[in-house]
């Protein structure tokens, strides 16, 4: 069986050649046999509960004794109800439309010599998750359907779980005309390390995990990377925003789910406002949530601590809350583009033109208008799954999906065409006009 | 005079800083400024004539007398001509479409709420390139178009035409109501090396020169790239070639201009068809271009030199060309993507099977089907003007226009819509219809 041990030993480098070489034949694969590999993993799935179950507990068994925290602990177990949703995402995945092969533009450049920009895998991607199990399953789906190969490296605590999933892929992949290394996995800490040199080889990083990994990551690889470190995001709420409004979209943005990238870390107020806004909010909260306002912010909310500069640029995830006074929208729109992580950042008001300024101005990922921070995520967007959310600003920015694991080429399709007849002293001219035609010869 | 010695001697966290800032406002600035701008500019291009090709003949002078190459002294030279191409160029870029505040996705996720996916500036673009002061005002024009605050570090040898151009840019734009730190410029190589390390403040890396200037910059940033090292270009003669377009397809490729990126390296010769097709080609050549073939090759062009495992990775950049026979299209395919650099590679051939799979699965940014290698060119290509050729596969890939400069945020517009309506016992399920709208408030 050369699916068991999924690579043997076999070192960083000549994983990621496998990588590449299963790459450039999975950009020439139908959908068709794509979609087929990922509905015959989900089906593999379920009919190997038992198996993966059991590996799991063997992983959950080693994790207690080595004391691992219980949120953590919660997010290394798979039992049936979690296994139901691995299932339900890889029918999900296959269900959505190819995202290669997409025609972007077309144009004729002259007659009989046609331009079409058309969507490709990116190649090879690499993946470096920490705990959840589950996203093994949602990367590897994301990458088979856009047909890049995918290099994978979970957390040591979940290794057997990881282990069993990956080899239970490989095995399905295997009964296809498909290449069995469009899913390998790596498990030390050393040969990430060396993949992360291997920019020849490997095309996209997508870590997912502490700000500790993604920064470890970024500063150790020239590789393109996908990914946010922290989530510092903001409210503001603006001079004519409606209050009540205000007071459940900042409930919901901060208390609904505290612990996750996308909550609120800091209020923003504007003066005018604070002495009816704070009081209600507090009552809201109803000492739910640890207050830390500047020292105008507490004349109306006296219970707070006093919020330090260090605050600002903390992330909590938790139920703590920072809360600032400003005079104006720009002093918002400032301090937001100073101290966050330009993830997501939402505005609070009824004036059209100062939410417009603010949407425009704040240099963030996801920005909002009258609505809880806590929508910025691939799922509520109906990107069906995401790899991950972008606070880089090329390739793919905010929630990544499908969308964000291809890229594209030109093709240029010519009947003995010559640039020789374009230059020089009558050259004939380009036409440039939009075909609207897709690619498909 | 604010103006005139463009940034003093300020420091580059101090510049990267100000670029931040300024492109921070500029994202909200009206696409009518941005053109008036660019028009204003092209206008006191024209009046200043004398000054820019008295700052010219200054740099001209000096390279002269520190032994400049011909051809780079030819680079380097402006005069009328020049200078109108350069007045053209400004004013085909302000009649090109505003690239930013265009909507690529619109979708309610439920009544109210609405989601869109809406182009802006990427922030801060740091531009390095060597020689050619023309690329300045291209470079600058592409970015005040978009709406990005750029960083600009030219050739030393051009520095007082440099310098020059860009205090002529700041001096217009200081008119108008905008940033005057819209366009800076710094100066020494020190300078770049300090502001390769800022990632906080630039966002995007422009290198344009040689190889080795791409690859320093590459080596020592961790800010995303735009570019490409070297054009190891190909064209395969496949066995259904007509062989009498293949001849002249590779004589325009490889003749029409050998000093650029996207002029043929290697040929590769489908074993089939050498003997009838290599005589003709070597015909045509007529000895004007150096031929390197392997030993199959020899055969039939036995005035070729021999080959050696170095020509297939050695950019030529001049009338020299290696050959080598396949015996399949796959073969032809794996040299491609073993030594090309994946920037242009072209199939000449009559079968569309075998045309396709090419076109697939040649892992490169353009690929071309019997046409010329040099049509790989933004100009060409239709997109009025380029940055560059990214052979880079994320964000960017190919000629770069005004499209390589933008990026996207997410905007979500509700009335007060709370996350928590969405979970727990009964949620309410997301529409995620299309809206096909225009975000505008």
């Amino acid at each position: 069986m050369i699916f068991l041990n999924v690579n043997g030993n076999l070192e960083p480098l000549e994983i990621a050649k496998r990588a590449r070489a299963a790459g450039l034949k999975m950009s020439n694969s139908s959908v068709e046999t794509r979609n087929g590999i990922i509905l015959a993993i989900a089906e593999e799935l379920n009919r190997s509960r038992r198996s993966v179950i059991d590996a799991n507990d063997k992983d959950l068994a080693e994790a207690a004794k080595e004391g691992l925290a219980s949120p953590s602990m919660k997010r290394l177990k798979l039992d049936d109800s979690k296994l139901n949703e691995m299932i339900r995402g890889l029918n999900h995945i296959a269900g959505l439309g190819d995202p290669i092969n997409k025609t972007l533009l077309s144009v004729e450049m002259d007659q009989g010599l046609e331009l079409y920009k058309v969507t490709c895998p990116i190649g090879v991607v690499a993946a470096i998750f920490e705990s959840r199990p589950d996203a093994l399953i949602q990367i590897s789906g994301l990458c088979l359907k856009s047909a890049n190969a995918v290099i994978l490296k979970g957390g040591a605590e979940a290794k057997r779980t990881n282990l069993e999933l990956a080899e239970l892929e490989r095995r399905v992949s295997g009964k296809f005309d498909f290449p069995i290394d469009a899913i390998q996995l790596i498990e030390s800490r050393e040969d990430v390390e060396k993949l992360l040199k291997l920019d020849e080889f490997v095309d996209l990083l997508l870590p997912r995990g502490s700000s500790k990994l993604v920064n470890y990551v970024r500063e150790n690889s020239h590789i393109p990377v996908l990914g946010h470190a922290e989530g510092i995001c903001h409210e503001y709420v603006d001079a004519s925003a409606d209050l009540n409004m205000a007071v459940e979209i900042c409930y919901d943005a901060k208390v609904q789910h505290p612990a996750v990238c996308n909550a609120m870390n800091t209020l923003l107020v504007h003066e005018s406002v604070a002495d009816s806004f704070l009081p209600k909010l507090s009552t809201r909260f109803a000492k739910s949530v640890e207050l830390r306002a500047d020292e105008r912010a507490r004349k109306w909310i006296p219970e707070a601590k006093f919020v330090t500069e260090m605050d600002w640029s903390t992330e909590y995830l938790s139920l703590v809350l920072a809360i600032r006074i400003v005079n104006t929208p720009s002093e918002a729109i400032d301090h937001i583009n100073r101290y966050g992580t330009h993830h997501t950042d939402g505005i609070i008001t009824d004036d059209s033109e100062v939410a417009r300024r603010f949407l425009r101005e704040v240099n963030s990922a996801v920005v909002l208008h009258n609505a809880s921070t806590r929508f910025s995520d691939g799922y509520r967007f109906g990107f069906g799954a995401e790899v991950g959310i972008s606070t880089g600003k090329v390739h793919a920015r905010g929630p990544v999906g499908l969308d964000g694991l291809v890229t594209h080429k030109y093709i240029v399709a010519g009947h003995g065409h010559l640039v020789a007849s374009y230059v020089g002293k009558n050259p004939r001219p380009f036409t440039h006009t939009n075909l609207n035609k897709t690619w498909n010869i």
